[in-house]
Formats: C-alpha cells, structure tokens, sequence
C-alpha cells in the first residue's frame, strides 16, 4: 500500500480570483486522488460565510467587520482591476460564457470530494465569526492542526 | 545517480515586483541545478505577452480585458506604492543603477535556464488570451500538469 | 536520531497581516520543533526596521523609499480594509481585547524561539536599507541560502 499524497493550503485570501486558484488546484489534487486541506485564515474565512445574515451577539467592533467584510464567497471582490466593481462582473460573465464553475460551486465540489475545510479559530475570535455564520461541514482548528498535516505535505501552498 | 531536485512557483499575481520575486527565485533553482517550472495563471500570463499589439479574433469583453491588462512584463505595475506609476519608475531606476536584471531579462535567462514556463490554458480562455499573443518557447497545460510537477517537488511555491 | 522538521517561509509582503500570519506560523512551527526560517524579502523587509531613525549616508532616491515605507513592524498597514489607516487601528483594538500578540511581540518570540530572520541582501541594495538600520541579531543572506534551506524543507511558503 502506498502512502496518499497531500496537499494544504492556507486560504489568506479574501479576493475571489485568488480563492478560485485555492479551490482550483484543490479539486484537481482531490481528483488526482490526493488528501487535501483548506486552512482558511484571516480574510479567507470570507469565503466560508453563509450568505444569509446570521443573528449572532456581537461586540461593536465585530458588528463593523461583519458588516465591512464580504458575506459568502459570491460576494468576495477580485485582486486586480476591481474598478468599481466591474471586474467581477466582467470575470463572473466570462466565467458564465465558458461554462467555468463559480466558487460556490468549486467550494460544494470541494465538500462532494471531502477536501477538508478548516477554519482557523484564532483570526475568527479576531474578526468576530461564530461558527453559526460559516457554512455547515467545517473543521474548526489552530496552527498546530495546520502543520501536522503541512509536514507531511507534497504541495503545501500560501494563497 | 541521484534524483534532480525540483521546485515549481505558480505565477499568479500580475505585479512587476513579485514576478521579479519568481524569476529571481527560478532562475537561482536553475543555476543550482534543480528542474524548474513556473505555472503562470491569471494575472501571472500577462508576463508572457509580447510586447507588440498581436492581431487576433476577440470578443468585446476579451477586447476589453486586453486592453485593461498590461502587455508583457515590462509593463506590469507594482504590488505596493504604485503611485501613479511613480513607484515603477523608482524601482526600475534603482535597478539600473545597481545593475540589476530587469523582468523581462529575468524571463530571458529563465528561458536560457531551460526553465519551463508553462502558461495556464484555463485561465488563458477565460481572459481571452491566445497562444499568438504570448512569447515563444511557452508550454500550454491545465491543473493536472502542474500537480504531477508538484507532488515530486521540493520546494513548491504560490506568488 | 530523527532528522528534524524543516519550515521556510519568505516574506515578501509588507502587509501587517500577512506579516502576522507569517509569524504565526513561523512560532507555531518552532513550538513544534522545527527549525524555521523567515526569508525577509521586498517590502518584507520593513518587518525588520528598527523604529527610531537611523543615520546613514544614502543618495536620492534611497532616501525617499526610507520615508515611504514603515519603519518598523508596528508601522505597517493591512492588506485589506486600510480605510484611511482605520483597518491597522480596528484590527489593533480586537488583538489587544483577545490579548493577541502584536507583531513586535510575535518578531521578539520568533527570536527568542531561535526562528532564523534572514535579510535578502539583493533587496536591500535595492531599496536602499543598510545593515544598521535593521533589528540585532538578523542574518544576511541572498537567493542562494534560502534555496539550500528550503530544498530540505517540509513546509515552504511565500507570503
């Protein structure tokens, strides 16, 4: 029996463009039978948000992030050429013209084929998020938990 | 005999300092004698435009996305400090002053170096770029051809 | 005897978040026995600049990067959300109500931890930064030692 490869990722990110990369490659390496892991941390636990507004009790500062930060991956902006908001238009249209997966569809995709998604519990203390506000099927861990599988990496990646 | 080593950066940003950042890491792998590759996605491919103006059949958003996107690696701007194309200009001026390979001499010796630069036909079709607008010497592959690279690489890289 | 784990990072970035979760990660790896590296490159550097000005002879232009980047970890703005310097200040006040380490502290940690904080030497050249001006205790290096390192390494990162 051979050993399964891995790959990990840490989803920094908060750009939609970026999270698609992340999700991209861990579809493929799910598909090329790899074990593989999401670490979203910091603004990549935008991407796992519900998009319905969740009654949770906040402080006020967590209220502003709330408020400030994209609620779901559908609503994240791009990393590039954001003006005003007609990039992602432009990406999301040219992503519908070719038939490409939208990141919800890539992080459901991600769920279907048991990529292990993670959300880092310290930056969500930072930021305010419960787990009542991310999505269903979630791994809620540290740093510690991120590099035990990183260690036995094959592709181990910062988005 | 033993194994070469391996390294492989995903080129994803679009930012002049950052693909310096690759070339500069890719080209010092080389020169050590790994095997390289840089898989340049999204942003990443406009470092391998030609500089001139290819005439090719587009659609309008295509059009639009060539032309909103900087033409080769000599017209990329800057991750940080872009001001009004001020920090460029300061950048490249330093460079020559201390003799310093510029991106697109970067890329050069990258090519010299056998390093293999693979752009991301996914990502190609999605911003309307075709392989008459992009360098010579250019290998064209999706996700599946960068992870049977990365899974034997050692050191493995996202910029 | 095993062979310790290895953990390279470069940080490339002078975003104060990116720059945290590098530390992070980078103490994390530490506490679990690794022998780390943090490759400060680029904007990166800033991380390592000591706070209170330092005299040194510089020309022109070297002097106006020196008072256009942050002098020191503290300085340093987000990567997402810097409204007018209100997203450092925001995100400054939720570490300080969850008593999360500042970056100062997480840099003075990884020293004590023996993380090796190495400065690109190419870089500085570039950017004009001297020997004098960067904390006690750091290493000088170029593209050469961080691929020695990484080669061996378990976790490689670019953030």
């Amino acid at each position: 029996m051979t050993e399964k490869k891995r790959t990990t990722i840490i989803l920094f990110s908060g750009d939609y463009d970026k999270a698609m990369a992340a999700y991209i490659i861990a579809n493929g390496a799910a598909a090329y039978d790899h074990e593989v892991t999401i670490f979203h941390t910091f603004w990549g636990l935008n991407a796992l948000r519900k998009e319905e507004e969740v009654k949770v009790n906040k402080g006020f500062i967590e209220k502003m992030f709330a408020k400030m930060m994209p609620r779901g991956a559908d609503k994240m902006g791009i990393s590039k050429m954001n003006f005003a908001g007609f990039g992602p238009k432009m990406i999301k249209h040219v992503m519908a013209k070719h038939n490409a997966m939208t990141l919800p569809q890539l992080i459901e995709m991600a769920q279907e084929q048991d990529v292990k998604l993670v959300a880092c519990t310290m930056t969500m203390d930072l930021l305010g998020l419960q787990q009542e506000e991310l999505l269903e099927g979630i791994e809620y861990a540290g740093v510690a938990a991120y590099l035990a599988d990183a260690e036995e990496g094959h592709v181990n990646l910062f988005i």
